[in-house]
Parts: structure tokens; C-alpha cells; sequence
């Protein structure tokens, strides 16, 4: 890669010396602030040659810099070789952050450019602020794309978009609409912008395959009373889906004509904005009123109907029987030596595309062998991938789009001759998975309130781990969807009924194992008093059974156990009428009362 | 009262009319945003006739208004009647908040009117745009207790103030001011305006009489590199004070002179101000630069250093000590029939005021005898006081200052005869007391937290309580000071060693009984390990046995079995060393293991 590189940083700081910039920022994101993109978008890439998922590039005339974080540490390091990129870290005590390396390194006056499609109104602000106070000047209106990445550069994914069709969404376009201009009304708004691709794609009822692992489109939406417009390449859109968004009276404009469209609204407008997802350049364009606001479609989207909920029960029916099949071949299979991690992962593809519902994974799976498991967002390669053998932990992490549903679950397993540690930080590692499953909380409830519930089992025992508990998860859309979140980190969503979240703690053994145990649950009602006020609990969702081998149960109170017991109860319920003799037989074993 | 009060009332509307102010906010604060307050500032008591310590009075040209929370429903119901004051419920969802009732009832152009030394920065400035968004004229230099309390006003206390002994402060006054200014550089600036009587007292080592409870005294302090002056009422500085005044080099000045003092501040000077702590008025004052940001005083205040917490250790003895007498002489004489909640009050006094080092109570003790132990912030009047009999739940939630630190504990007992559901409930509050006490939690853990862990006992079967689980204690000085706590709602502020929180689950069943638990406990350094990095954990500060009648042993786990013996073993331990034979013999017995 490096060559290449080189010469692309080369053509960028030639138009950086033309056009008297000093210093760009090149985030890893796209117009609209996705964490996923499409190779259309994927500058950082090209000018720095790493090709993670969190990385920020800083070019100067003479320095250059990529911040990422501890996951790629020593991925970065490798791709950066030769780049003439320094990695930098972040999160770490006494490493310098871009905002603090920038001031440290840039001259009185100098010129601080970005392309403000890459930046949300808060970013760009929160940079303009800094280059205020330290006596840099601030442009965002630096394509640097268009400008230097002339050659090469893959189009703009050119894929169909298709109906979702509302027996599974449970809801009809015009009726979100409908609710979203509610919103807009209640916040004193007339029309609202929508950049986002999963809110664009739960609203229409639409999916696309622009960007891997999640059935969104690249395209931006305008809402108000009279005028609903689809901003979307031509070539996605065909005739059945044209004279579906004519019924539902959304016309549909060029992709690259809503910086025109925007800044031809009237000035009396009054328009409603999130500013951590619109971009800089899109609210430049807008010579309008302005409402800044969370988007009301987020909250929307994450609070599931009736349907959307069952369809998601069904999926994960579905999903456990396909993991029924991959387990047992994982148990005939791993101790011949003949199978890597890979080979997990294409088997998991194998069963759960049985399903004719099935439509790709929901992110890549991560199958992680022994040391492997402690690396958070592992992901095997040809080079790196373990071959199993008959003992040490396996942590898989993997889920599916199916049209009905979005899963995401993670089980550890032990494939023979399980430590005592094993055991003991499995065990922990349960407990607070299931201290989190059983929970009651009164309404109004933050999952910040929660998080350390799914901990306190590690931290007793000084252990940890670094990532959140739970995250929002979409419909047939994102995996990783907000508002809500169970996290060390104050989020100010309340939990509600309908929401889907993960329960995942995890613990993590460098040079060791990891473990991991993943369920998604639903918010419901609990209790109700006169004196105590209104309670939710969580219905947990995901259907497969934790490793009872790898369970000490002398580390178990009563209530865990029976709360294992009945899980394992239901999930031999649901998933039989899906399996075969064989399979049933399996999972009665897997199964059985603790 | 109300005679009086209507009087009162008049006489402010008289002003209004002349000065064309169309209505006032009255709050209950003084020009310290001090919680408690001199009878010198109690103006919103002097107008409505409430005594409560939460409620803001409004006061239009024909209306007049009380907010107030649910403790003071009852209270206020009573105290305004015949007053011209309706009151209005804080907190209750569909009633009106002050500043929607203002919206409400103030016509275009009126002008809103308040005394800006008692309103913060913070809460002047959202007044202000509270008006400007709505058509209304603000002020903030009507100082209504001047123009219209004329009359029998109480002056301001004359008290002497006295030298708190750094044997038991642990610092040295040119120390704290050193490290204050240190903060205050780091932050920008060239001074600090210290306005709140707890900072002041900490900072100087010294103490006062002018509130009760609290032992700090009416003054503002105003420190830089090269000046410090005190300003206060001369009266109040005897020649021992002022010769130590001066050999720390703090100039003293009279309390009235602050404003122009402040006002004569170089422009060139920029100085540090705590926007929710100074008032509007005396920040309007100054002509120089500002910096606005927490008070530093605030956090060093809360880290308590050795000498502190080795005081408070002793401290506690002493008052577990005085309890075993209060507890010896409640099991003989509770059934007697000849003894009231008011009586408990004064016994607590006479046996914790044996210690020589007790300079009062931390509170009003709360003693809540079955239904008025649910009634969270009871405080017993000779009219109100239940007579005391062998049987119930009483609680107690009592405090002391000594000069080597301040108590809070609350202890719930039966006087016989505990029902299944007492003790269900008592042992439901003890499980969430001890999860919180036993909790590790790594470095940067906030209050809001761990929180949880003392609730979801009760939340599991339908129960909750409203008040927050833990408060930052300080020493000889408020018994509620920050910036730490351990409540619902969010504070940045994370846990740090050397501060004291309490713990104090508790559950109310209105019309029955209350229960609460409370010891205070101490941040100290945990575990360490290279892999998971740095914990801290608590240790428990309070020496008081729990009431082993109300514990049900089958609700508890083994681990918490073994905590409450330790806990038990060190309360005998460590109080026997102060009790006579008989009452060792007592304690024995109360702490007697499960």
C-alpha cells in the first residue's frame, strides 16, 4: 500500500499549499455521519492506507498523523509503515488529542481546513471554537475528495432499493410520517432535514444494500407539510419503488441537487435540525429558521410495534436453531485440527441462510479461539485465523438481518477441558448477565443506573471490561442503533417499552481467553403500585443456552439458578419445533436443570 | 401569623405599585445560596408565613403564590391559610412550574422584579431569558428585605467566630489558600470571590454560631496572589481571631463593603467565580475579566485528609458510644408509655453532649415512631410527637458535630413485636446498604453509578424510594456538602479517596412505617492489578450494630451474612473501649454473630 499512499498525501498537500491550508482533518465517516460506509467515502483510507473502523487522519504541510484507538493499535502500526503517518493514540493518559496536538503544532494564524460534508454542526463548531480561542483560522469548505482523489475513486454505490414490506415493519410510511411531523410541530418546527440513513430507511419502509451488514441506501429526506422529497441517485430507484414513493407522496430529487434544494427554502421556514447528524455544509446551505434538536425519528425507530416484536421473536427462533446446528458441528468438528476460526464463520452462514428470511449477517462475526477472544473486536484473517482443537474458550459474537428481525448474541464455549478459571470468570462473567436480565427498575430509568450491575460481580473481584453492556439494536436495520444504551457513560434516554438493548458483559484475559455472554432484551412493563409508581423489566429475546460446563454452580445463589433453569426451559420450548430428533436430543442435554 | 403576614404582603405590593414591578420571586435562600439560613434573610417567611426550609414565594399585583416539594404539602396547606398565598406542589407532573405560572399570568411588558443577592448567576441569567423569550421586563436590584422589612427584622448574627485547631483540621489555613490559588491559576485566572460560608470556613480553619447546625458564619472571601480580605461584621472578630487573621495574612474588611470592594477590582484583573454559588448582584459589581467555573474550594473540601479522617474514626466511637446509651435507654423505657418522639431527641443530646468535643447536633434528629417514620423529612413538634409503646418501628436519623468531625447515621428498630412484613422489608433496605458498602468499582466510577446497587432489592419486588442514597458529609462542618454524591440523577463529580458519602437505602410505607439504614462511608484505594488497572472501595466509618430482630437470615446470601459479622465484630471492638461492663454486655449481645 505504502507507495500509493504516499503519492495520494503528496496530491493533497499540493492542493493544500495552492489553496494556503495548513492542516485537514480527514475523519472515517461519510456525509452522513455513518459508522459504516461505503468505499465511495473511504478518503482516510486512500491518503493513509489504514483501513480500520475508528481513525482520524491530521495532514499538515509537513507532519501527518492517525489517531485511532487501542483496538488497532497494532494494525495501524503495521499499515502506517512507510505511510508517513504517525499513529497516535487515544484514550491514553498523556497522549496528545488531535484538538491538543493541533494548537501545540500549528503556527499564529495558520489555516485549519475540513470538508464540511465529513462534519456534523456540533464537530465543526466544537473546531471553529477551538481555532478562536488559539488563534487559528477555520475553513470547512475544503472537498478534498473532489479536489485530489480524482483518480480511482469508486462510484457511489449505484444498488436497487426495495420495499420493506409492513408485515414486518408493522407500520406504514405515511403513518411515521405523520408521527415525525407531530414531533416537528411540538418542537416548533414546519419541515426537518433527515441525513441518516437507518432513520431515511425505518421511515420509508425502504432497505437498500449500499453499505455491508446493514440494509440502509445513501440518500438524505426533507419532511414538512407539503413537500416530502427523497434525495437519492436515479439509477436505485425503479419503477415499482417510484410508484410506491408516489402513494406515499414523496418525490424523489438527484442525490447532489439537496445542497441547492436546501438553500432554496424559504427564509420563513422554520426547520428542525439534529446537530450531531446534520452536516456543517448541508446547514451552511440552509438560509432558514432553525430548531436544533435530537431527531425525534431516533426515538421513534428504537421504541419496536407489536409486529416488529413478534417478527423479532420468530427471527430468534430462527437464529437459535441455525446456532443449534453450528454448535453441534462445532462439537463433532473442532478436535480434528482440520478447522480455523473462518470456517465458524462460514458455517454460521451455512445454517442460518437456511432460513429464507435471512439476509446477511448483521456484522462480521467474531470468532475468537483462546487468545483471541480477549482481543474486543477480533476479526480473523487468512494469516491470523487459530485452527480449533479439542480444548480452550471460544468467544462467538455474530447476528443476523432476517426481514422479520436483528440479532446479536454472544456465546462462550468451552471446547474441552475447561480451567477452573475458565470457569470461575465464566460464572462471574453470568451473573452479571443475568442480575441485568432480572432487573426491575422504575420508570424514568437511565441504563447508565444499570450498567454496573452486569459489572459489580468483576469489579468485587478486581477484574473489568471496557466496553458497554448493551446497545441499542435496530429492525431489520442497524445492530448498533441509539438512543438508549446501557453504559458506564451517563446517556440522558430513559429506558422505555418496545426498546431492544444487549446485556453483554465480558471479560477479557490478554494472551489467554475471552469471555463474553451476549442476549438482546426488551423493555416491558413490570410491576405497577399505588405507592411505588410504574416499573419496567426486560423480556429476554435471544433463545440459546449458556455452556453449562463451563457454569460453577457453588458460585450461584438460588434465584440465578432458577432464573437459568427457566431460561434454558423456554429456549428448549421454542427452538424443538425447529429442530429434528437428533437436534432436539442435543439441546434437551444443553438444556437440562442446573 | 396570618394577620401579620397579610400585612406584610401588603406592604411589599405597595412597593411594587410605586417601583412599576409587576411581581417578585421571593426564594428561601440567603445572599450565600446557603441552605440554611439567619433569621436575618428569612424575608419569604416574614411575607408568607411558611417556615419551611423549600419553598419560593411569587408575588404579583393581585396574586400571590408558594412552591414547595411533597414533604412540606401538609405544612404549607396550614401555615398559608388566611395568608393571600395559594400554594402550588413542586414536582407534581400537571402542575405549573414557577416560571410557566409567570408566563401564564404576567401580561406583555410586565416587569419581573428580584433581589439579584439572592438569585446565583446561573438562575438570575435564566430568569432573564426566561423574560426575554417571552415579552417580559427583568430586574435584578429590587432588594425587597431593605425597602419593605423595615420593621422588626432580625439583625444579622453578631456570634464570635472562632479558630478551628489545626490538630483537628489537619491543614493549615496558608496551605488550603496556597492550594486554592494554585487552582485558581490553572484555571486562568488571578483570584477568587468565595461567597459560600462552608468554603469560607473550611479555607480559614475557622468556625461560627450564625446557623444552626452548621458551624460557619456569615462572610465573603476574596483571595489572590497578592491580597486576602475576609469581609465580615466587625462584632464578630475578636483580637485572638484578628491576630491570627493577620498572620496568615487575610485583611479584614465589613461585610457591606464586598460590593464596592469588588467594584474597585482592576479591569486588567481576571477572577474566578462559581456562577451557581456568587450572586447576580455582587458579579454585576465587577468591572474585570471572569472566568466561571466550580469552585476548586469545593472538591479539595470534600478529600479529607489523614488527621481529618483519623478524627472522624474517633468521632465515630464516641457516637456509636452515645447510641448504645440512647438504644439502652429506649429497650427500658419505650414501653413505659411516658416517653414521646421529642424525647429521643433530647436523650441523643444528653448522651452524645458527654463527649467533650461535641459542639451540637449535625440536623434536627429525625425520630419517626411507626406511621411518622414514612414521612422522610419528619421533624416532631410537641403537637405531632407520638407517644412511644412496646412495639413498632421507630427510626432515627441523628448527627453531631465534634471538632475532630461530623456524624450521620440512621438506625431502624422495633420496640417489639416486629411484624413478618417489618422484617421482610428491613432486611430488603439492609441488602442494598450492604451492596453498596461492600462495592469495589475502578477509578473514575461516579455516584450515579452505583447507585442502583442499593436499589434493585426493592425495585425487584415493586419498591423504590425518592431520596438520593448517598450525600457528601464534611467535617465540623455541613452535614450535606458536595461535590460528590450517590443518587439517581447524574453528577459528573467521580469518587475519589478521602471522601465521605453516606449510605442510606430505605423504603416508606405510608401510614405504617419508615425504614431507612444509614452509616457513612469512606472512599479508599482497592485493588490493583496490571491488567484491569486501579479499583477503590469503602470503608465503613459509622459503629453502630444493625437490629438483629429484623433480619431474616434466609434472605440473605453467605457473603452478607459475613459482612454484617464483621461489620458487628468491629462495632464491638471498636465501641466496648468507651462502655461500662453493663453496657458492653448490651453490645454483646446486639452484635452477637448471625
Amino acid at each position: 500500500m505504502s507507495k500509493e499512499t504516499v503519492k495520494n498525501l503528496e496530491a493533497l498537500r499540493a492542493q493544500m499549499r495552492q489553496l494556503r491550508v495548513d492542516a485537514v482533518i480527514i475523519p472515517g465517516t461519510d456525509p452522513h455521519q455513518s459508522e459504516y460506509v461505503s468505499d465511495h467515502w473511504k478518503l482516510r483510507n486512500w491518503v493513509s492506507g489504514f483501513t480500520g473502523s475508528n481513525g482520524t487522519a491530521v495532514v499538515t504541510l509537513d507532519q501527518a498523523g492517525l489517531w485511532t484507538d487501542s483496538r488497532y493499535f497494532l494494525q495501524a502500526a503495521a499499515e502506517l509503515e512507510g505511510s508517513g503517518f504517525d499513529m497516535h493514540k487515544e484514550d491514553v493518559p498523556g497522549e496528545a488529542t488531535i484538538e491538543e496536538w493541533l494548537v501545540e503544532n500549528l503556527h499564529d494564524g495558520a489555516v485549519l481546513a475540513v470538508d464540511g460534508y465529513l462534519f456534523s454542526i456540533i464537530k465543526a463548531a466544537q473546531l471553529e471554537e477551538l481555532c478562536g480561542r488559539n488563534g487559528l483560522r477555520f475553513a470547512s469548505d475544503f472537498n478534498i475528495a473532489d479536489r485530489v482523489w480524482t483518480e480511482d475513486r469508486p462510484a457511489r454505490p449505484t444498488g436497487k432499493i426495495y420495499i420493506h414490506d409492513e408485515k414486518y415493519a408493522g407500520e406504514s410510511a405515511s403513518s411515521k410520517i405523520e408521527r415525525i411531523l407531530a414531533e416537528v410541530e411540538n418542537a416548533g418546527a414546519e419541515s426537518i432535514f433527515i441525513p441518516s440513513l437507518d432513520e431515511i430507511a425505518w421511515t420509508l419502509n425502504l432497505r437498500g444494500d449500499d453499505v455491508a451488514f446493514t440494509p440502509v441506501f445513501v440518500s438524505y429526506l426533507y419532511l414538512s407539510a407539503d413537500e416530502r422529497v427523497l434525495f437519492i441517485d436515479d439509477v436505485k430507484v425503479d419503477a415499482d419503488v417510484r410508484a410506491y414513493l408516489k402513494s406515499i407522496g414523496v418525490k424523489v430529487r438527484a442525490y447532489d441537487e439537496v445542497k441547492d434544494y436546501l438553500g432554496s427554502i424559504s427564509t420563513h421556514e422554520t426547520i428542525m435540525l439534529d446537530p450531531a447528524k446534520v452536516s456543517d455544509t448541508l446547514s451552511r446551505a440552509l438560509d432558514c429558521m432553525k430548531v436544533y434538536a435530537t431527531s425525534p425519528v431516533a426515538m421513534l425507530k428504537a421504541v419496536k410495534n407489536d409486529v416488529q416484536l413478534e417478527g423479532t421473536r420468530r427471527a430468534m427462533e430462527r437464529d437459535g436453531a441455525a446456532l443449534v446446528r453450528l454448535f453441534m458441528w462445532l462439537e463433532q468438528n473442532a478436535g480434528t485440527g482440520k478447522y480455523t476460526e473462518l470456517d465458524v464463520w462460514d458455517k454460521g452462514i451455512e445454517f442460518r441462510s437456511q432460513s429464507e428470511l435471512y439476509r446477511g449477517d448483521s456484522f462480521g462475526m467474531i470468532a475468537g479461539y483462546k487468545e483471541h477472544g480477549a482481543i474486543v473486536h477480533y476479526s480473523a484473517s487468512k494469516e491470523s485465523a487459530s485452527t480449533l482443537a479439542a480444548d480452550g474458550l471460544l468467544l462467538i459474537d455474530s447476528g443476523a438481518q432476517y426481514l422479520d428481525g436483528t440479532t446479536d448474541i454472544t456465546r462462550t464455549l468451552t471446547l474441552g477441558n475447561p480451567t477452573a478459571d475458565e470457569i470461575h470468570d465464566y460464572t462471574l462473567v453470568l451473573k452479571g448477565h443475568l442480575a441485568l436480565a432480572r432487573a426491575q427498575f422504575p420508570v424514568g430509568t437511565r441504563g447508565s443506573q444499570l450498567d454496573a450491575l452486569a459489572r459489580i460481580y468483576l469489579w468485587e473481584e478486581g477484574m473489568s471490561y471496557l466496553h458497554g453492556t448493551g446497545h441499542g439494536v435496530g429492525h431489520f436495520l442497524a445492530v448498533h442503533e441509539g438512543p438508549q444504551n446501557i453504559r458506564l457513560n451517563e446517556n440522558p434516554t430513559t429506558l422505555q417499552p418496545g426498546m431492544i438493548t444487549s446485556d453483554e458483559p465480558g471479560v477479557y484475559k490478554a494472551g489467554k481467553y475471552g469471555i463474553r455472554i451476549e442476549n438482546l432484551v426488551l423493555t416491558v412493563p413490570g410491576e405497577h403500585s399505588e405507592e411505588f409508581g410504574d416499573f419496567y423489566r426486560f423480556e429476554v429475546l435471544t433463545l440459546f443456552p449458556y455452556d453449562r460446563s463451563l457454569i460453577d454452580c457453588s458460585m450461584l445463589t438460588a434465584q440465578e439458578i432458577a432464573q437459568i433453569n427457566n431460561y434454558h426451559k423456554q429456549v428448549y420450548d421454542r427452538l424443538s419445533p425447529y429442530l429434528n430428533d437428533t437436534e432436539k436430543q442435543w439441546l434437551a442435554e444443553k438444556t437440562h436443570q442446573l
